[in-house]
């Protein structure tokens, strides 16, 4: 399918005309054909009413239909081939096997999400019965969740298929009954274009209300901010920076109606190393260069922090991890201005007073190559310097070695918010780790033993998410199937006729989704 | 039982050394004994600090033993007897039977909040097992929600009780987890004091850890912001003005970590008169004129704005009401500060262009004395003006006449986000109700039919809340079991031991409560 640098309106695609732009290959770092056109204010208003006059009619799709439309999505995804997949490379430059894997994620979050869909359970259906005979009488209550409105979307630059035109958020947006405006991400273009596309045929295939998806490109910040204050957009969906979360909060919450953004930003991912499990210290020294340098460490859940007790068997694992990331070759960053800020991000942390390079991975001549390295502080100079807890993003690790567990504890309570917490104990630590926990409770989303955070599965008991600042709103996820509820809202319905009750509320239960009745979980699963 | 003027702080009482200040019998508008003790900053520590330091000992309480923290509240206020309403109707104005019934609420609130406990349906139990042989295997995965931390409640001045230390938002934020820190309302202090000495005195009973509850007396504006502005304090619920409401979401959204604030503050309650259901004018009349006059009209979901289709049946009905309300007697309001908004409001109403005056209640002499009023406008003076939309809290209503169903519908898509809509309907209206119904789940937390929006059951179903601006967040509801949804946040748990996880997430489900394994629900209630 050939790009043609146009962003879709509804059932139409156009092309900007306030200038234009073209996507990079970072790993040669020149420009790709073609030029994308720049929208304005126009593109987006139309983007915008179309969702808003579309929003009545798609979230009263029927559950089916919404599920239909979602895996619709993943198999037009798909039918798009080896061209994708291509393209994805020449924009990111991150492998095809990574690409082809980060498809099929793509496809079975769209698959996950209308399974979710048709269960149902997202709709809260809870019914309270009339009490005709009690003073004063209770009245027939029924509650559903309905969808919130047009959501925006902004697509990160590290996932170009699972966090971006029909990521995640697109995803659990779509299966909510909201209809999505994207804001394609400058880094991946002609990736987001055949995406793009993939959706408008299926969104057309499916006989979705016009207006169900749009996709715009234009000037960053202009057009991202301008997106999040229309009035027609009830809620945001962002992964990337610190910076560009914030700011789009700061707008939302500056419009007259505000509107809840779900930024996910910067996380450090502490790795707690008890003292039994450094009896592994050489295999865990592996799996942690390994998860480090994955994709160029470019996750959110990079495991950017070790937290371990000074001894002969941290010494093993350190000798052992500065060996194995001595080899570790260049990659290839996302794009130039990620490769730049993460030279600069480790130039800031080894200046600072009390760090210490351990290991740099290879160093070559790749234009955007990111060279992995890992670092040491000892606890009290950690603890006296809040620049050390700044997400670095790219393959750079930092060690807070303590002197006992008390100043682990300390370590821990003086974290920021995170959306992984990792803890490598055997059954002599279980103690040590028992203390630990409440406090990695209250500072991270998800709480990972014995493994390495990067790898984010799809499921339903999955938290992608934490408290602040790893996130805008810890109240939920947006990785695995409850990521729909952060796009819903309660409605009420009181003695309303059946004739007018949504069918998840009607008496008979004609959709057989489980349903909270007089107080009781109802389901006959 | 004496009211002593004190703080509650932890298992202690202090007497704020900051000023004084009395609570003011509305009826006389003459300040009633003892003097309270406005607290500072000191306290204002001590009770946050005290609240940091329960939280994870107080969240892993079991659900049994929250269940019984809620329900011993409930009896405590009953043992206060006849003392607690004596002291309630003199700083409320409010009759006994109103006061009598709204201590039966709030105490049924408790109770049915620990229901909702016991059930264990809130902690959304989420399990994924090991896919060992998956490429790349799939680890072990279990979600539960946690409580968010301490939560900073503020009471409403209409429901001294039901909404006020131990009212709604306290039971949902202790259901949940979450050590509650209140600051007594100014207009009821007393009725505060013999409340929060109950709480404490169950809190002592039931062995929960000190800092679970305190309640905290200053001046307004200084106390509550430097609450919400507290690192500790992780959520806030509000009730009361748009104003008072929106100031402090400014404070939360500025804080280093930005939390969230339910403030519920102001709402019209449309309510429809559709053509057919005018068949029964007179009735309808009467049903409004008690529900607009009920607790001198100081409710939230009061219905303040009637929208009709010009007509003779639609003035039969204007008829009625205006008979009706003439014979209303005056009625003390809460405060003298809302009396004379209420007054304020109804002069600036009435001088707005195209707004006529169709009925005023009886005068008389109260000093806080509301007069129940109805006034009338055409839908076009209406559109025009949205200073119309304004709340004005008290017993006055606003007819909004249109020409014919189409403008009807003009009228309900130009207003903002309400915490109810109202639709009064027969068979013949169906049809024109179904075209209005989407338009109101956009715009209502609760859709009623039939009836009058004041009276919130609490139950499972019910929804008090809605979009902007008459709540700040309107994915929840402040009334009913799901309130407690708004204190807790998801927590994952990767390959954690079994001694470690929480009781909730064990393999053989020992607290026996519904759970999401694999994706499907599994219950055997």
């Amino acid at each position: 399918m050939q790009i043609s640098g146009e962003m879709i309106i509804g059932r139409t695609t156009v092309r900007g005309q306030q200038g234009t732009v073209k996507a990079i290959d970072p790993s040669r770092n020149e420009q790709i054909e073609p030029a994308f056109g720049l929208g304005g204010e126009e593109e987006l208003q139309q983007a915008c009413l179309l969702a808003e006059q579309a929003f009545d009619k798609y979230r009263e799709t029927s559950l089916e239909q919404r599920a239909r439309f979602l895996e619709t999505i993943a198999d037009r995804i798909m039918d798009l081939g080896p061209a994708l997949i291509e393209r994805a490379m020449a924009e990111s430059g991150l492998p095809q096997a990574r690409l082809e894997g980060e498809r099929g994620r793509t496809c079975n979050q769209l698959r996950h999400f209308a399974k979710v869909v048709r269960d149902g359970r997202f709709l809260t259906a809870t019914l309270d019965s009339r009490l005709p005979e009690r003073v004063p009488p209770r009245p027939d209550l029924r509650l559903r969740k309905i969808a919130v409105g047009p959501v925006a979307v902004f697509g990160a630059s590290n996932f170009p298929l699972a966090f971006s035109v029909a990521g995640g958020d697109t995803a659990s947006a779509l299966a909510a009954g909201c209809p999505v405006v994207v804001k394609a991400h400058s880094a991946h273009l002609g990736t987001s274009e055949l995406v793009g596309k993939a959706v408008q045929k299926a969104a057309i295939e499916c006989d979705m209300p016009e207006g169900v998806f749009s996709m715009l490109i234009g000037s960053g910040v202009t057009m991202g901010q301008n997106l999040v204050a229309h009035r027609a957009i009830k809620a945001v969906g962002f992964t990337g920076s610190r910076h560009g979360g914030l700011a789009l909060v700061r707008t939302a919450n500056a419009r007259h109606e505000p509107i809840p953004v779900y930024a996910e930003m910067a996380s450090i991912n502490p790795v707690f190393l008890l003292p039994g499990a450094l009896e592994n210290a050489p295999k865990i020294a592996q799996a942690f260069a390994d998860s480090l340098t994955l994709g160029a460490g470019q996750f959110c859940t990079n495991p950017g922090m070790l937290v371990g007790i000074d001894s002969p068997a941290l010494q093993q694992f350190v000798d052992a991890a500065v060996e194995i990331l001595g080899g570790k070759p260049q990659q290839t960053m996302l794009t130039p201005g990620i490769h730049s800020a993460y030279t600069s991000g480790v130039d800031k942390l080894s200046s600072i007073p009390g760090v210490k390079l351990l290991a740099k991975g290879l160093g070559g001549d790749l234009p955007c190559g990111a060279i992995a390295s890992l670092y040491e502080v000892d606890a009290d100079a950690f603890l006296a310097n809040p620049e050390m807890e700044s997400e670095i993003f790219g393959p750079c690790s930092l060690l807070v070695r303590c002197r006992d567990q008390e100043q682990v504890l300390r370590v821990a309570e003086h974290l920021e918010g995170q959306l992984t917490a990792t803890v490598h104990a055997t059954g002599a630590d279980i103690g040590f780790a028992g203390k630990l926990l409440p406090t990695l409770e209250r500072k991270a989303g998800r709480i990972l033993f014995n493994g390495f955070p990067t790898g984010v599965e799809v499921a339903q008991a999955m938290v992608h998410g934490g408290p602040f600042p790893s996130t805008s709103d810890p109240r939920s996820t947006s990785v695995g199937g409850s990521a729909i509820d952060r796009f819903l809202r309660p409605v009420c319905y009181q003695e309303v006729p059946a004739e007018l009750l949504p069918a998840a509320l009607l008496d008979n239960n004609p959709l057989a989704i489980p349903r909270v009745e007089d107080g009781d979980l109802v389901w006959n699963g």
